[in-house]
């Protein structure tokens, strides 16, 4: 990863400020010969977009790719896809005020102290607005992977909001797509939605925790030492805005597990190789096991809340900021497709790269 | 990071297997005219080398660096710096019985699925030996660090050990050299000596968190989007053996905070910015803010514990594996050297890259 | 360099098919707070633009550029620009016939054979289109360059036009700019005239020698042994389209020279090194001497001309193939800007990775 | 290329000075299984070493390499394979007069001003005794090609030495193992011998041009645009010590050819399409077509040649130096094996990242 392209071969470069003109990729490697077009990424854009119930930020941006190259006649040329968004509904004004402020917990002082400058609008380049970007490439990296491992399946859902969990013995796959956060618990659903009004109008703002689970992934995916798919991953995840923390299985509860306890014992199925548990999150020497890929991360809470805060200008006054405008009570809920968008894309690059480096034959067991 | 190299100016490249010849890297992009000799890197392998007491591994290898080029008359050239640790106390016949079987938890099985083959002697490049080579490596760059930020200082130490934590109302920096645990409460010191003597003797294995402090950073470090500090701090610590979950300042908690609770408000101090709390760990939209940058990660308990753990062989047969051997109770330990030695290297590959995007003026705050 | 992006700190990705809408770059790692605006950007376009005389290719673009981002009231952020081309003068009927037929000594074949399709529109991804991305870029480096290097100037200008040469003793940088070629001979600028039009006449085609010199460089850019000055520059001009060989300095010619004619010996100057000629090029161990850089590589000549040719199709069918509609009879002339943009980006990225290795400080002379 | 590592996927990086211990290379990301030992890598190494006879240096090294790492029972296991090179025949008090001297047409002045210091014994990093570690990894490449491509074949050979050239004619393939040039040439073997003598006696040097060519290369290698094949080998060549030029099929001379002349058109054979002549080089669009690739490179002459030249002291004093000791009269004779190595390293790499991207699926033609 470095700068603003991340990948090894399935690379994906993000541009655009939150109030520019338009946000956009570049994506460069996907492999030649894939279906691709407007219809297959959109929907994926549509599920992350801004102003789609009470809950989440009131922007409402119509969040309408374009495919501009790396396309012909329906299919990928192999040659890079650029992806264009508009954006069409800044409400510039709304951050008048802060322009010579730094909003605390933001990067506006780290953006002003390392370049000098910034686009102050919407937090210009350091807004949640790129994570649209991320969300477009996913699309791409889905449809490429739909068509090299057709068993894949990514799935992303919230297991933590606030102090509030879930019960993973009430854990329904379902319930995913039926509930405006995302959450695999039904019970948890219900909960959720009284305890985030109440924030809402106390103004306040909690975080999130997220997971991504991704099924069917071949074994053998990752480069060790340094191109580990749980290092990509975890910097994949660890770019996302406002994210403070990643997990893969057990996490960081392993490090209270005994040896007995955390190991994953093996069994030989029909199939090849059959783990008895999978504290592991399907990730072996960095390498995948053919396990579900278990991903989780933890979004802080947003900053902006109505609540004066103390802070300094670039003048270097002290003041006391209140923020105004639209705002998410829980930013974490619209990190769930990006945390998908990332997991597929950073598959995708280690599909590749796998390929490359061995052919993909792998190690026979039992053969 | 790619394969076996990481960093973005300041790359790093390891090679080596555990009971091969010899175990090194390659240092590239070290600016010129550090001085450096094998005294400056001995002592921090020498923190880290096994066998140094009845709670680490036994194995007693001298961990001797060589610097086979880089440096003239005591200087660094700006030329690659090739470091060499010679293995000596290799006892390959204590995985004689393993070579067919995969152990459980361990990389062995994904090393064979994925490249076909693989040198099981003693983990062979999966093992942690090749955490030797990082640490060389970052004595490396703890060197160029005291040149060109003289202020700045890396401490790692332990704050969970299986089930126990510490109490940082009682956190000592003093205590951290004076314990074989490296951990900054001296009543936990005490606690986990008796702690992990009963998990030795009942041959079984705990996980660890350790934590990294970096302070005196310069702000404005880190290169949005996907080149982000804590990105690459993920990254890094992650690509260490066993470990399952990072976390930035809050980490995992950030999400049970409130948007009140969470924000690092900032006051104007006599010399620039002042910080009233730190939950950001120090970095704020992927970049430096200035505050001391701490990091964590979860290290997961070794498996090779005497106990029969049910697996498989390359044949697909399915067998009760009882790995012998010399074993940590707990890998965590040792992996704090080697979290500091990372913490030096990304911190400066940042420094250097930074200076290259910016030239490392920043903008002004109260000027 | 890798796939469709290069660069090591100022990073251009282009994008683009030739008669998709649009074509365009995304440049990574500009500095910031340089000033920046379209009308810094379009001279360049439009001095490369089609349809500017009779010796070029009829197809009219406006070539006009758009700035989507990394730009903020006049300055540039430090957050990727993205930069945009709209194509408008597309004539698709053009190359409808050869769609399934491989055009001698055009890309068609290679790209059908290593994606399975192609887009064979104007040649796709592989036209001389994309050079457009590359000038558009090279205008933002120049404007960073003009910022960070107030002395450097980059000039290009043929040198060689089929086997019609130049006499040096008459070179006059002036002409450049006066007559269609670029030619700093003006004798050769009149006689280049005849010589195309009786070749356009004759539906035939030559190819051409660009030389690109900057003067002003710094000495000490260049990261050896694999990121040398001239290693990047032989890369980035083998790049552009239908080039087939790059030298430094005396070039191919050095091999002819004994060790007396060739190296450049050296004095002491007022400013530091002065030396008496400049067989090097300007660059000796891959580094700058400070002295002029001179580049020159070879355009070969066009292939779509009119003449039928004998070929295969997709389905293996042998052919004679007629190339109609527009051609350019040399493209080597409308090379020159491209010259000239990659050698502007290739010096600016080493100045960013000269600073960011070591600072930019230099070894002392004499002082 | 960066720094000092070059490859996308099949990466070396490469380390040592010239009268440092030793020298050697990291290869990361050879495909595990090949078999491979000293002995596949030794003859290359035997070919290039020094004081073979009395044309080339009479430093007598045995260069004799060690595998350190990456083997393992006699095949690769696809992690990074460490070779070292130890230096024995250092004749340091041959430089001793010039540490403070620049030598002209040697990178001692640009090292200088770079790095601020430089290791001045025997050229240092800049010498071309780093090509050794070239050429060992190339070896690994040759013996990874044999496997994935059995008909590949790679040949390099001289084809100018001074003023001196070949006739095509009377090029005899078997020729170049039978006369100390390498030239494919039997006439030019005799002429050659002579002209170098009177050379050496005169205490002079000249250049020479190499060619290398590698047959039975499958068609669609390259990664357009900034990846092609031809960018990568003009860069592979370029970073070679004392190279100028870099050339792919008609190279330069293709700027004199028509588009009749210069295109090769295409007929349909047994097994695929046949190209009438191979203007091309065997690359088109960056892509390899199939036909043989074809790259030259010059070298200029050696500088050291105890002539008095006018050159600085670091003190900023004009003296006269006259270098002594052991230098080449022709350099260009061992960069055979160079250019060689350099083609096998690239031609692998491209596999690789091929197979990644496309999965090395070729579109049809005819079937």
């Amino acid at each position: 990863m470095s700068l603003n392209t991340f990948g090894h071969l399935f690379r994906v470069t993000t541009w655009g400020e939150s109030h520019g003109p338009a946000i956009g990729c570049t994506v460069d490697g996907c492999p030649p010969g894939v279906a691709l077009s407007e219809a297959d990424i959109q929907p994926w854009l549509d599920r992350r977009k801004p102003g789609q119930n009470k809950f989440t930020t009131q922007r409402k941006e119509p969040d309408e790719v374009r495919i501009l190259s790396g396309v012909y006649e329906g299919r990928t040329t192999g040659t890079p896809i650029q992806l264009m968004i508009e954006n069409t509904d800044q409400r510039s004004k709304d951050y008048g005020d802060i322009a010579q402020s730094f909003r605390p917990g933001h990067a506006d002082i780290t953006y002003h102290q390392k370049y000098g400058l910034r686009d102050p609008r919407g937090g210009g380049r350091s807004s949640a607005r790129e994570t649209a970007s991320r969300v477009a490439a996913g699309g791409v990296a889905r449809a490429a992977l739909a068509a090299l491992v057709p068993g894949l399946k990514i799935t992303g859902y919230m297991v933590q909001m606030g102090v509030k969990g879930i019960d993973r013995s009430r854990f329904d796959a379902e319930e995913i797509e039926r509930n405006p956060f995302w959450v695999p618990d039904p019970v948890a659903a219900a909960e959720w939605a009284e305890y985030l009004d109440d924030l809402r109008l106390s103004h306040n703002s909690v975080g999130a925790v997220i997971e991504v689970m991704a099924e069917g992934v071949p074994p053998g995916l990752g480069a060790p030492i340094y191109g580990k798919l749980d290092s990509d991953l975890a910097a994949a995840m660890m770019s996302i805005n406002a994210v403070k923390g990643v997990e893969i299985g057990e996490g960081m509860a392993a490090a209270a597990l005994t040896g007995v306890e955390n190991a994953d014992e093996i069994r030989m199925g029909p199939n090849g190789p059959e783990y008895l548990s999978n504290h592991a999150g399907g990730i072996l020497g960095g390498i995948s096991t053919g396990q579900p890929v278990v991903c989780r991360f933890a979004v802080k809470p947003t900053s902006s809340i109505l609540t004066p805060r103390q802070t300094i200008t670039t003048g270097g006054a002290e003041v006391d900021l209140v923020t105004k405008g639209r705002h998410d009570p829980c930013v974490g809920i619209r990190a769930v497709p990006v945390g998908e968008a990332m997991m597929a894309c950073v598959l995708l690059d280690h599909l590749l790269l796998d390929r490359g480096q061995t052919g993909g034959v792998r190690g026979p067991i039992g053969q």
